[in-house]
């Protein structure tokens, strides 16, 4: 079985893993550990637990339980002390307080949701996202950054402190790799963070696995405005050392207007400005169906059709 | 395979079920739902849940799965607004809000725990036990109920409000049953609880099951002071209407000068005053080892052992 690794953080990691869990691979999720918003941020502050939220989003994306456990997961308390908290981060809280360890916290919460593949942390130490914009203002941690909408009139650098040492195993699975996949994801909040982590960017400029950026459909306002295909290319680029990718897949799929309005406050389509033999030109929406429509509505912003995106990185991997 | 019914609530039932469990039967833990002290007050007063301390506890003692899975259920966390919250509380209170059902939280809380044996709630509706003493005043709620001092001085009256329908598998395994096994546990907190619910007392009395009841190792002092078998029984008898015990297990093992005067704040000793041809009359506390010792005086009173009681009621369960 081709081995493929998907490295990134939040929801983008989701979609990706969701679509290809149905296919015959040795699938590996790579999580940032920068998030520290809402519940995951409570629980770091509070507990001083190693951030639960993006792993539990990959569990759920990779889960072969129940319907019923994967809604359990995804359950957010509504009221009280525990008020926004979702069920699976504490069920990863209390598995890192119980046996000691974040990384056997998820292989422990992997068996219980009978997941394909695994599951792992980037890094296994505590760190923060910071970002000091050109105008010497500090942002402090992930959802600071996220929350920003001065990213887009330029920053000087964007950290993790204290600088990390990765997690080794990801370095293995990096090398391992058949394909690497980055993408979709937020570009300051959820891709580039795994990149900031010591020796991953070496591992896989090293690796001979092909490599696939998949490239938003949406800039986030005030964060990646007026971003174009190669804008996000050489933004990653600059953390990678050199222009990496083998592929970049792109939508060619317009959401409807209606959508675009909906969500114009948040965002605007990314347009792409390239022409290379690379692209990958491909609907990745899948039909706007009444309840796709509905489902796009309750989001940030608009995403990939998990089957469509999982049957063109299939292309590639089928060509390895 | 014999079919067994333990009737509690709390610790008592814990001990017992984890007893009898490593034995082929057919277990059934009947749970009290009046609880409403600490995190399962917490839970129900803010999320309107039915009460899950009594039944995660059923749940460990039954539960077939890792150690781990076992400390993870029990694991309390330490700050914040999850603060005293064991992890198998919001399972079963996050399972209650996804399934729509406390009943089928429970069911699917088994299988994940892998218990041997079923465990029903006595009632799925909410209910508060409520207490009026001699002197007029009214306790509410479980808790008060459990820390009142006064209770010694006698009562009017014991009840749940409101008057609450049985769960009727639980009158199914009291008609099915080959043994019934009462106590050990808070006569007024956790046995009692149970023989006011619609149907419950009646149920017993008709089953053609034998009728065991365990006596308690301890009086707590301000609840059942100065209380000796003969007293356990005639308020037993008052609710269920008639002597219906078959066996009367008595503990005759005393232990150390040093744990009795460790938990004299708490408690006393009960004394047997009965000379009755039902009474079996065991060491119903095990070896006072090293470590026994330490794990008694972690608790609130001293307790039976698991294996010893679980013996006892074997030898009554093979003379069906």
């Amino acid at each position: 079985m081709k081995k493929v690794v998907v490295i990134g953080g939040g929801t983008g990691n989701f979609v990706v893993l969701k679509g290809l869990k149905t296919y015959p691979l040795q699938l590996t999720a790579v999580v940032s550990m920068a998030d520290d918003g809402g519940s995951t941020g409570i629980l770091r502050d509070e507990l001083g637990v190693l951030p639960p939220g993006d792993v539990r989003q990959c569990l759920v994306a990779l889960s072969d339980s129940s319907r019923l456990m994967r809604s359990l997961m995804n359950y957010r308390f509504e009221n009280g002390g525990l008020g926004g908290h979702s069920f699976g981060n504490l069920l990863l809280s209390a598995l890192e307080k119980v046996t000691g360890s974040f990384e056997q916290a998820v292989e422990e919460a992997s068996k219980i949701l009978n997941i394909r593949g695994k599951v792992l942390p980037i890094t296994t130490h505590q760190v923060r996202l910071k970002m000091v914009l050109k105008t010497k203002k500090l942002l402090e941690g992930e959802k600071e950054i996220y929350l920003s909408q001065e990213i887009d009139q330029g920053y000087e650098t964007l950290f993790l402190e204290p600088y990390p040492k990765v997690n080794p195993k990801v370095l293995q699975e990096i090398q391992a790799a058949d394909l690497i996949v980055l993408g979709p994801g937020g570009l300051h909040t959820s891709l580039i963070p795994n990149l900031l982590v010591e020796g991953v960017c070496d591992a896989i400029q090293k690796s001979d696995a092909k490599k696939v950026f998949v490239v938003n459909l949406m800039n986030r306002l005030g964060q990646t405005t007026g971003f174009k295909t190669s804008h996000y290319l050489s933004e990653i680029f600059q953390y990678l050392g050199k222009d990496i990718f083998d592929h970049i897949l792109i939508n060619t799929q317009k959401p409807p207007d209606s959508l675009i309005e909906f969500y114009s406050k948040q965002g605007e389509l990314v347009c792409n400005d390239l022409n290379d033999k690379r692209l990958v030109l491909a609907d990745l929406l899948g039909p706007m169906t009444e309840e796709n429509r509905k489902d796009f509505m309750k989001r940030n912003l608009i995403r990939h059709d998990c089957k469509k995106l999982a049957q063109e990185l299939m292309k590639i991997v089928d060509h390895l």
